[in-house]
């Protein structure tokens, strides 16, 4: 009985779309500005349309490779017949959302800019209706996604063609296995999204700033820059639309990994749908935490944040409150006292979300020492604002690594650990769904970064009055924080996300081979398989980071390149009397981040493979492990230390140190953009990266089983 | 019988000593060049000197401090009696190893200089004849030091004082528990001189490159530039001395950890007694293959590397060939066939050495794409050729990570790790031990480096002719492959030798508490505390590195504002009227890398203790394995992205790009100097630490049995 929950599931998904759509709608009350405003908003529209579309046809061949192999895997009995279908719906879903939010973006830049000439609060109201568009599909997608899969596969699919399944265990092992499918598609689409866009954006910008700030003297999104359109287009592609895809995917990820932990924890149907419960009731939390998003007409920046923080925080008070009755009924507390725990895990995993979001805003704002600590070293040049910055960046993961090695020591014991290793998995799984739970309005807050930073650019291109700049100015610095939170959010459940994928790996190691795990699972760390699989893990995460950090380097000295040519061919364009060929740079993002995108799918999707073949599944437990460590840290260490450089020139701008055009501007400039491929390309993409691995081995679990040579 | 051979491994040392003493004598028979050589010379030894008397002012006290630790927790019975002398040993072996070998480098500088003034050859032979002082005195030290304390404990104290331990087992366990506490030792004396030193030598450097070479424009080792002692000091204090102890501590443990190893595999006292045997056939075909590091008098640079790496490779394989008899005989494989198996642990240990070797040399020398891809990025200015840096050295990782898997599943199943598992872990040891069995040598083309980067240091300060520093620099070019191939072999056996602690570690446990050891050690990576551990393992390589590079960061800045107020107090030192004030720099340097030497040790020492005493002894475990997987790729990162952006800056300044003074090449020194204290002062830390680590757990394991909450 308590299983028909699963309906307020879909209704909950319902509500989140409608809402959604209503904030989408919205947004065209507002007037777009003058013409020029309008052109530059269509242009940039065009630009990140254009890019979609040519990303989208990659991502396509992608899905139909994977889909055929997926195929034959299922025909030859690897795999559950609906498996292939589950990868496409995921990647479709997860594709839908990122585009959806990016839309938005690209309709609200122009109005935001528009709204923020009239006043700071009606900037910020524009803005964060449109990253709530984003927030709140992801969010009503995902949950849709989920609930229409398991009821379609309880209620329809498996009754009508697999009647002869009727043990409990074995049921939901069927559906979670096609569910965690979708992940994988989910993944692999925000693998490209993030990739792709995230080389897009900051090939753009790094390019741009490279030859229009430092050598070319003009201002950031100064329009005789020819990259400039191209950096607001990736604004769009990179941080909105691949954050979205981001996102969804950690969301999907944490919820079914702990639906599978259910079965072998023993909680049947009931604690099978606790995970999506508890996204539902921070879903509502979430619903609730945006009224309290408001400020005074006359606000200053700082009770901007103050307003952001409030909605964040609220929205987890009440996810936290609502948890406890849903938990107690599914969970069925009255006769099952022992269990209470689990609503420890939801806690543990919320509270652990808030702080790190904390710390990371503590390491990246110029408003505390490190990130002030970063700008003093720029009176010494380049070299040591670089030195700085870096170590800012590794010392900003202590923290986060503590308290999520907290959090999942007390939510393992809190949900029974101590008497049950499953108990204690589920709970795992529990608290980074806890943690994610709010995520509607933590992506809200997300995606209104960007929106800003292109309201700046317009404001800057169409050369609005000064006072107006100054206002986009304060947005876009809000923004910066709330990106930098953002991430950290994301990392610290990724990170968990990867964790609960784990553990489900190995439960589907020990249902398909009942009688034998115990042989195969030798997982002690000493085993060499899972030791050389540690040290291989790590490894990929520093391969991969590679690989991006290279790709934006390779396209960005394309565009600085093309840049200075358009530059010295034609004069009139620093002038200010000819106009710049705007197209040609989005071109060359474009090819630059498509050519780049495949290797890094490949690495991903085939290194758990290549080394389960060899190394057995202890390797590839053990690679994923290690992948997760590393990456967890080296992500982190990216996001932030990116963060603390973006800050301190900021800082410099706003007049500190000699202010702009000084000497220690310029080193600030040069730790921007060293931090920006760090920060916004290869963290977030490690970040996907260690739980796409982790998904790709449950889906090729049959092949690895039987094949490899360990 | 065979466990007599032991008197072997004294001869052994002794004729390393004598060896290494010859060649101290022999730099003495050579001319020190005219007046301002000698001079300057004196100078550099003077504040070498003044430098390693302070530093070992507070090492003294650190030794101390754990001595008296160690003496109570003897008196309670935790450890043995002999660990705490056991441990003042290794400290003393491994202090007086780098002091030695410093001396060398330091008498050998300015000789160097003047011989480089007759031919490229005579510079070569005495830079290499100090370095091999170095080299021989490590080795040599090393030994005696393990053979004494072997033949001490087995046959004049354990029959004396304890002659009621009678078990082989116990007996074994005893000596060895006593060797890792030497090992602990001079662990920490590496810790400090590679911290100290590392810290010194790159302050001094990145200060007097930021003030002088790009700030007022004059050349590297100009002896108006006040911090250009002290860059000389630095190389001698941390890339002499700081190498020796380390490496010191890298051949010592692997030896000790795999003598330990021999026991759980119960290869009685003959399995314990092929360490050592294996290390001095190494030293021997060490001591044949300097015979082959000769040129004709016209050679150029391109040969001296061909000769130097002849050395390397005729002592690898005369090695192999030695090692064969000796493991016949020792482990007996007429009777037990089925042990040859551990001969290939030894190959594949000498193999992966020679590959990691060669790997970095294509990463970090300009004669390969990726350094030249690196000095390439110059062109679009400072900011891209970091991200250049940072992408070569996370790709480096890749192939070493490969080949140390490899060379691990390989020694570990060759020995016998498919029969039982204890056989397979004493073939991780021994290929351990195999890699750095040619020590001598690869140690003594690595201190060849500093020494002939001081040459062309004196030379430039003395104002040597132009075609001196010519060769001079080639000496120093080479020095910089030679090394960055030194770092890639050092973080190598840095991996293995943890990875051997490790499992010492468990053994140590096994052998205490022999009847509850199954319930303690659950080193599934899935259980909570092993995973907790890892991240937190993962963490602490980060936090350690941002410790050792801010500490740098710090010691640096103040240099550059010292250099800054003497020319801008002192008008006549830039017009070279007046003598810059060297001991001001010198000082700073020292302060500031002493004040910064603690918290590093604190947190290496007290890490292990405080994650046990809260996780038990599997979060000790996985924190290891975590700390050793991401220490390796990180410091290999390091140590490689610092290489490349070293001799990318050689290869603009070969005429490349424009050449010195372009704006390529202060974009080139830029990156440099970022990579200065990566790769000589974090990366060798990390690697430190990993060892470092896991001998404290060792050391620390009865208090973490006793009073950890899990």
């Amino acid at each position: 009985m308590r299983e028909g929950l699963i309906v307020f599931v879909t209704v909950g998904s319902a509500l989140a779309l409608i809402y959604a759509f209503v904030q989408f709608k919205r947004i065209f009350k507002f007037s777009e500005g003058n013409e020029t405003m309008q052109k530059i908003s269509a242009i940039i529209r065009l630009g990140a349309n254009a890019f979609m579309k040519r990303q989208y046809t990659g991502v396509a061949m992608f899905f139909a490779c994977m889909f055929v192999v997926l195929g034959i895997m299922a025909f030859l009995g690897f795999i559950t017949p609906f498996v292939p279908f589950a990868f496409l719906t995921g990647g479709f879903f997860s594709g839908i959302s990122g585009v959806i939010g990016m839309k938005a973006a690209t309709y609200a830049n122009a109005r935001t800019a528009q709204a923020a000439s009239e006043s700071l609060n009606r900037g910020l109201r524009i803005a964060f209706s449109a990253g709530s568009v984003m927030g709140f599909t992801v969010v009503g997608m995902a949950l849709l996604d989920i609930s229409l899969w398991y009821i379609l596969l309880r209620y329809v699919f498996l009754p009508t063609f697999f009647s002869h399944i009727t043990s409990e265990a074995e049921i939901i092992s069927y559906i979670t296995s096609a569910m965690l499918t979708f992940a994988m598609g989910s993944s692999s689409v925000a693998l490209f999204a993030r990739v792709g866009g995230g080389i897009f954006t900051k090939a753009a910008d790094v390019g741009s700033d490279l030859v229009g700030k430092v050598e070319a003297g003009i201002p950031e999104d100064d329009p005789r820059n020819p990259a400039t359109i191209a950096d607001n287009v990736g604004d769009n592609v990179g941080d909105v639309a691949g954050l979205g895809a981001d996102l969804f995917e950690s969301y999907v990820g944490s919820i079914v990994a702990s639906m599978a932990l259910a079965v072998a924890a023993g909680y049947g149907f009931s604690g099978v749908i606790v995970p999506p419960l508890i996204a539902v009731v921070g879903l509502l939390a979430s619903f609730i935490g945006t009224f309290f998003v408001n400020v005074k007409e006359s606000a200053d920046q700082k009770s901007l944040l103050t307003a952001l923080r409030k909605g964040i925080y609220v929205s987890a008070a009440l996810s936290a409150i609502g948890a406890y009755p849903v938990l107690a009924y599914a969970l069925d507390f009255a006769n099952h006292p022992e269990r209470m725990g689990v609503y420890g895990a939801v806690i543990s995993g919320l509270l652990a979300g808030v702080i790190i979001g904390y710390v990371t805003e503590y390491y990246t704002s110029d408003h505390y020492k490190p990130t002030k600590s970063v700008a003093d070293a720029s009176l010494t040049g380049p070299a040591t604002i670089i030195i700085g910055g870096l170590s800012v960046g590794m010392i900003s993961v202590v923290i986060p690594v503590i308290i999520i090695g907290a959090s999942l020591m007390i939510s393992y014991f809190l949900a029974g650990g101590a008497t049950s290793f499953e108990y204690g998995l589920y709970g795992i799984g529990i608290s980074a769904v806890g943690m994610l739970s709010t995520l509607a309005i933590t992506l809200t807050t997300d995606a209104y970064g960007p929106i800003a930073d292109n309201a700046g650019g317009i404001a800057q291109m169409a050369k609005l009055p000064e006072e107006v700049r100054i206002r986009t100015d304060a947005l876009d610095a809000l923004g910066n924080t709330t990106a930098a939170t953002g991430k950290g959010f994301c990392i610290g459940s990724a990170a968990l996300t990867a964790l609960a994928l784990i553990v489900s790996y190995i439960d589907e190691i020990k249902q398909r081979i009942p009688d034998t795990w115990e042989s195969v699972l030798r997982l002690e760390i000493t085993n060499p398989q899972v030791l050389v699989g540690l040290f291989l893990g790590a490894m990929i995460t520093f391969l991969f980071s590679a690989m991006t950090i290279r790709a934006v380097g390779n396209a960005a000295q394309t565009i600085v390149k093309e840049v200075r040519r358009q530059f010295s061919t034609n004069t009139g364009i620093l002038e200010g009397t000819s106009e710049p060929d705007y197209a040609t740079c989005i071109d060359i993002c474009t090819r630059g981040s498509q050519k780049e995108m495949i290797p890094s799918a490949v690495v991903a999707v085939l290194s758990p493979i290549a080394i389960g073949l060899v190394l057995g599944a202890p390797g590839v437990i053990g690679m994923l492990a290690g992948a997760t460590a590393t990456g967890f840290v080296l992500a982190l260490m990216m996001a932030n230390a990116g963060g603390a450089w973006d800050n301190a020139k900021k800082y410099i701008e706003a007049g500190n140190h000699g202010g702009k055009g000084s000497d220690p501007h310029k080193a600030a400039v040069v730790g921007d953009t060293v931090g920006d491929p760090l920060k916004d390309t290869s963290g977030p993409a490690v970040d996907i990266l260690i739980k796409l691995m982790s998904m790709v081995s449950i889906v090729f679990v049959g092949l690895i089983l039987n094949f490899s040579i360990f």
